[in-house]
């Protein structure tokens, strides 16, 4: 087998990053992205692309035959569907909750949002503004770092907790601790976690959903990765083991469930938030000022939903809809296609630890850590940012840990989904060049 | 011709609105239309529905067509697109504007959204973050309710001048009074005007589009219903007359550009912001600590599209990218199918004018108003709110004009779209026998 040779040539890099004018160690995921594409065409070669969170594999069938189906009616697409999603879909969803996560959350607290990013503003905008004073959203790091900017476009304040050292009671602890401040109105997390694929335990969420009780914190549950903890099998409808989530042990939830990894379906921008139905009923004062109704509820839909974008596109809530009603039907076992990420997951972990480099996140309160869709490495000697840099003249992409919030400056995130299985011996041979180089100086 | 007997049972009526415990005359839009609804299933006959402004036409098939297609590659629906939109879609939406306004904006400045609700949202934050101190929207009333609530949800202030008494000069002379201030950073506004139908005139978008230069204030100019003064002929490509636009006298605006009405595809959620390059380029400190940037055409992609969808559906991109072509290549003339609102606000204006009813909103600076999608009416001695209550009674409803934001209490607004020609008889009918009661009483 014959590999492209590494590294690049170093000036030709260069002048791609210069002529960009950025900081790739800093830079952010789009923008690493573009340069990359640049340094591609200019050298001629291929990288190993692992700074993007993108499915690598097909959309699922089931959601383009509804959605082509729909399409042949016209006197669909042409009607404003109602704000809060069509029935089909919202009733669809909530048997897909009750099927795989044990949770009762009736069809109208089930609503359908452009992407989960969508459903992640309104959520935060509502915890931010439910009670004056209380306009700080916590973060358990490292995480998705649109997330912040979302926080900051809202006009609200952000704190963190790394979730590095402290897990279990002491993450609990830690959590409470801000909250005793009273100055959080939501937390928001993602499990599996991104960019670490840490998964909370049950002690964990028993824990972060008793202070959400106790202190009337709305606990935003992102699960981008829903069922993809893949040391388990969630993905059998009405048995357990369920997808772990805070909404056992706390009325103070939303969840966010996506269809971008599971079903493949990023591009259509569909996700759903499940709001407890306790948490629909609240009022606050608050919340009128801000969203013209003290409802959360009717403020999540009528001041959340209608002002941004006014719903989803109707053919892509039929598309979602048709996937839910097939898992929970047993028709689809979803985690199946997906379950691919965790095998490259593995080998390319390998890869990695055989040439000198260490996982950074590394421990699931006691456990290996999972196989999935991302993982963090580091290299002796080297901070993230300079880390990537240099994988970059090794034809090697990837995000500076730094910029997802983790305190952990010495590592990179590795995303998994764009690196077939045929490409791993290259991947590992740029690897062994970088360690050869590094060894040797 | 034999038509449902009216007025209506009151005590069903009355039971069903105290039921849903609201003021009707005072309620939105959705509100009025759900009790509608439920006042057609008790009573068991259908109403002349003028308060929704929904496309009563079927969705444009080249749409449509163009949907299906893509959705049979998987390997498109898997993939988000890039947050500023497909380039087959800013490309057409570039030529669009440059075939049908005559206004040079390149693609990069053309920006796909969730709706023009969405586009709208985004700006209004960018218009009232871009320097401190300018955090009031200043609205030419009466307008589309939920822009005010978009305001609110942003924590900016809302100013209002009301065109009803101030057009040409004077209408100008008004908003300097307000720019002068200091306080405002955008100016919204729609042409033609929703519920009005007032049509801008050159004179006006000119006083305006020099007031916004001399102020740097943001013209945010909804055209919802492009190309619809069906007075004049606006989808020849290339040949005057263009759409008027305020984008031939300012640099400081984005346009809002829906695909809802003109398209029959509203239930698609899909429109282009179109920002002026000049606009684009800008740079202001304050944008940088809500948005993250300080450029303001990065504001509104990265700040803006990113935290609230990361972008719109990409086969419903696909599918206003095909109508757009189709238009400017001649292939369809788009306002041919939607000139059959105009033929009906004119016999359904002639209804009400026979029956003792008055246009509220009556002059185009000096012209008689144009028939279009909306028409708003009052009837002597009765406020709007009082108006729509009693002609509930009588099989028809609408919303009341002070939901609006007008200042003319004594209105409502009347849409055409879902009253086909066939029930303007019954239309009649049931004014007819409004009238007799009231001149009986």
């Amino acid at each position: 087998m014959t590999f492209d040779p590494v590294p690049l040539n170093r000036a030709i890099v260069d002048e791609v990053i210069a002529e960009y004018g950025i900081a790739v160690g800093s830079a952010s995921i789009r923008e690493v992205n573009r340069v990359i594409n640049m340094i591609e065409e200019r050298v001629g070669m291929k990288f190993i692309r692992m700074e993007f969170g993108i499915p690598g594999l097909p959309a699922n069938a089931i959601a383009l035959e509804a959605e082509r189906r729909i399409l042949l009616d016209p006197l669909i697409a042409n009607t404003y569907s109602p704000f809060d999603g069509i029935p089909e879909l919202k009733e669809a969803a909530s048997e897909f909750v009750a099927a795989f996560m044990n949770v009762d959350a009736p069809p109208h607290c089930c609503v359908p949002t452009v992407g989960s990013m969508h459903g992640g503003f309104i959520s935060m905008g509502i915890a931010g503004y439910r009670f004056a004073e209380r306009d700080t959203i916590l973060f358990l790091d490292p995480g998705f770092p649109v997330n912040k900017l979302q926080c900051q476009v809202w006009g609200l304040e952000n704190r963190s907790v790394d979730v590095y050292d402290r897990r279990g009671p002491e993450l609990v602890d830690a959590i409470e601790a801000e909250f005793a401040t009273g100055k959080v109105g939501g937390i928001l997390y993602s499990s599996p976690n991104n960019p670490t694929w840490v998964c909370f335990k049950e002690s964990e969420l028993e824990g972060i959903g008793k202070l959400c009780t106790k202190y009337g914190v709305i606990a935003i549950e992102d699960l981008a990765y829903f069922g993809m903890d893949f040391r388990e099998v969630y993905d059998e409808p009405g048995k357990p083991p369920y997808q772990p989530t805070v909404a056992h042990y706390t009325d103070e939830y939303i969840l966010l469930i996506s269809s971008s990894k599971i079903f493949s379906y990023a591009g259509q921008r569909v996700a759903v938030s499940v709001i407890s139905p306790k948490l629909f009923e609240k009022s606050s004062e608050a919340l009128a000022e801000r969203f013209g109704t003290s409802n959360l509820g009717h403020a999540f839909v009528h001041g959340g939903m209608y002002p941004t974008t006014a719903g989803v596109a109707v053919s892509v809530q039929h598309g979602l809809a048709a996937l839910f009603r097939a898992a929970t039907a047993g028709e689809i076992r979803f985690t199946e296609p997906v379950r691919v990420y965790a095998e490259r997951a593995k080998e390319m972990k390998r890869a990695f630890l055989e040439n000198g480099f260490l996982l950074v996140y590394d421990n699931d309160l006691g456990q290996p850590l999972a196989d999935g869709f991302y993982f963090t490495v580091s290299y002796p000697g080297l901070d993230g940012a300079k880390l990537l840099e240099e994988l970059i003249y090794y034809g090697v992409s990837a995000i500076a840990l730094a910029t997802t919030g983790s305190t952990r400056g010495e590592g990179i995130r590795a995303c998994v989904s764009l690196t077939t299985r045929e490409r791993i011996p290259e991947l590992r041979h740029r690897l062994q060049a970088f360690h050869a180089s590094r060894s040797g100086a």
